[in-house]
């Protein structure tokens, strides 16, 4: 906290709002909340001068007509992964460490791409439904948009999310270590709905899904999740698609892993097998122990992350902070979140902001009064099916060592006795 | 909807589509799935070539690091009113016309000024509050975001959103007429929390806040809102509050006219009566038919619009279409949307999109087929309190027309048999 200016004054009202704040009580909080909130003293002049800002005329309106951040926040973006040979097979992630709330501004919205994003005119698009219907059809972007419409809060991981993290800790932040990570308001419609106007194959088991990019990218996906809450969507939070989401077209398959969802999807394809295609056999698997490797695992299991304190932020002071992060399964709502301070050893139900939404991004807060040591900080999601987000190591006795994907183990981070936050293993 | 290339196969297609869809059935829709979806034929061939955006290398990841809207998106801007001298202080509209979902995008987030946007330095911003407290205290950007954190997506209008529409129809599109509108997801610190900590003097009943900005804009708050639901906020949408919006803080009072949420919060100061300021006293009040002058009238009463089809949309075609918009109330949860084609002789419910959460944007659909004549598309929304969104003439009976603020009365939208939509009263 900025201490200039600070005086036997300032030191009174430190005393002074431990006394009284203990009066007036916090219900929320476990706390003494004479410790907890007399971090807050205040500092500075009691009679500040009017702000230079409030001397001078600001800026007009519509500078410019579609808004940008403060200047000041221009550190706040996405960072390239540094493991990738090209930036066109690349991805960038999302600055969790900088962040507040559930919703990821379209800005900042992580970006995994294969061959690159595509200026696609829209009025030139068009999704084709073939394959095993009985009518095929191709729909372009009015058409699309005329079908009954739904809106929803989702999350989107990478299924590469964390990847670096298995054997050590990598990432400096968590910006580097689960940034592959977004929420959004997706609206478009259903993919039933549109399957309904093509009418399905009693045998059709399977839709490959194909998106116009250069890497055509493909994947299988299932009926029964084609059938429940798969989206084809041509909005997010409220605007159009954005060209590195897929504009104008794309999948939304909540809960799944990110390469499902293709973007720019241009085509659906009904059968009544899988299709086996390039990110489905040599890429997106997960090589076990035994040699074996599992396929389709599309499900993103419960995971949760603190954001703050995490890698990189410095606390300046003992005293009270909240403990803030994100929870997510993709198998439903998160209905539980545990935060540890000890590295595991002990556990406290941490606060869900609500409404909790089924597969999306939930806040979790818990207060804490740092005492000046050494603090180990987990947090563990619970979803609604009753699965526990896994330490590392009883992720690593299943899964072994050979595959990258769907590492969504307890994150530690370590405060240091000088305010210093790293990303360690324990 | 494009019919190039469209051949008696085509023809064919839609006749098979009116029996399959009736057949499969949709259970949402009340109108002849037959007719409903069948609208929605397809067009072009069905062996479309590979497309040109496949042939080639996409962008690279990070073009730019924070990201903007495709090109093709470049019209979907906020736009200025025409009726102020100057551009700082004036006001910009939200593009509804063009958007989806209930979450604004934060680039396209109304504005509304009293002196231009100053630009902040967050490390030099500082809130000091003061007046009938035990404590004053000055905190300063770190220490505000050291308390525990709320996050709300909660609904920003200005009392001034419509006033173009008193008399008669004015704007053209519902961005012209009801664009002073917003929903963001709000992060920062309860006010009621700082409150506890300056304590409170038990007379205290009312509080000043004040922006940083030119005007200085000032508004008496009561204290019962301070202590409900009132916010002091440094996120929205997952990022720093924009600068438009009042970088890095401003004042957020869920449901109440968006200028008393003061915008670059700087001070705040309690008292036991109202302050009278230049906003509550000549601005922001409404005059009534006996000469008389309604003050702080704080609360945006139960409003709604349809969003399409809106002004400036034209329908291409008889056929099923989906009639959406958004309804929102400044004292709850909005429960009930109905929606009239027929200038409100008849009214149909339509179906809201959940979780409904109170003081947010809630969007409303209704399938219709429209069958190519003259319609008046209206909708009214209902609150948890029972209080149902007025037409003009009742607002009109009881307020006159000597005010400008507070126009909640029910749109009216003509399609026009060409399929062209525009503003009309009845």
């Amino acid at each position: 906290m900025a201490d200039n200016n600070r005086t036997d004054g300032q030191i009174e009202r430190r005393q002074f709002l431990k006394r009284t704040l203990g009066a007036v009580g916090v219900a929320s909080l476990p706390l003494p909340i004479s410790q907890a909130l007399a971090a807050s003293n205040g500092s500075g002049n009691l009679a500040p001068n009017v702000p230079k800002w409030t001397l001078t005329q600001g800026e007009p309106i519509l500078s410019p007509p579609y808004g940008h951040p403060s200047r000041f926040e221009d550190g706040v973006v996405r960072t390239p992964t540094d493991l990738t040979p090209t930036k066109t097979s690349s991805w960038s992630f999302t600055p969790l460490q900088d962040m507040n709330g559930t919703i990821t501004p379209n800005g900042l919205v992580f970006e995994r791409h294969h061959g690159g994003v595509p200026d696609i005119d829209p009025d030139q698009h068009q999704l084709m439904l073939h394959g095993m219907v009985e009518k095929p059809i191709i729909f372009d972007m009015a058409e699309i948009k005329r079908f009954p419409q739904v809106s929803m809060k989702r999350f989107l991981e990478c299924s590469g999310n964390t990847l670096t993290e298995w054997k050590q800790p990598t990432g400096k932040t968590v910006q580097d270590t689960h940034g592959l990570l977004s929420c959004c308001e997706w609206t478009g419609v259903r993919l039933s709905t549109l399957l309904r106007a093509a009418g399905v194959r009693d045998k059709a088991k399977w839709i490959l899904a194909e998106g116009a990019d250069a890497a055509a990218m493909t994947r299988s996906i299932p009926m029964e999740k084609a059938l429940d809450d798969a989206l084809v969507v041509y909005a997010q939070n409220g605007e159009a698609l954005r060209p590195e989401q897929g504009y104008p077209l794309r999948l939304i398959l909540p809960g799944f892993e990110g390469n499902t969802q293709i973007k720019w999807l241009r085509r659906l394809e009904v059968s009544d097998a899988p299709y086996m295609t390039r990110e489905e056999t040599s890429k997106y698997t997960d090589l076990m122990p035994d040699g074996s490797a599992r396929q389709f695992t599309y499900v993103m299991e419960a995971k949760s992350v603190i954001t703050f304190p995490s890698g990189g932020h410095t606390l300046p002071e003992k005293g009270f902070y909240e403990i803030r992060g994100l929870a997510w399964s993709g198998r439903g709502k998160v209905t539980r979140v545990d935060v540890s301070v000890d590295g595991g050893r002990n556990w406290t139900q941490a606060k869900l902001e609500g409404p909790v939404e089924p597969k999306a991004l939930t806040a979790f807060r818990l207060p804490w009064r740092w005492k000046g040591g050494s603090a180990l900080l987990q947090s563990r999601a619970i979803d609604e099916t009753g699965y526990v987000q896994p330490t590392l190591q009883a992720l690593i006795d299943v899964r072994g060592l050979n595959s990258v994907y769907h590492l969504n183990a307890i994150q530690t981070w370590e405060v240091s006795s000088d305010g210093g936050v790293s990303n360690v293993h324990v």
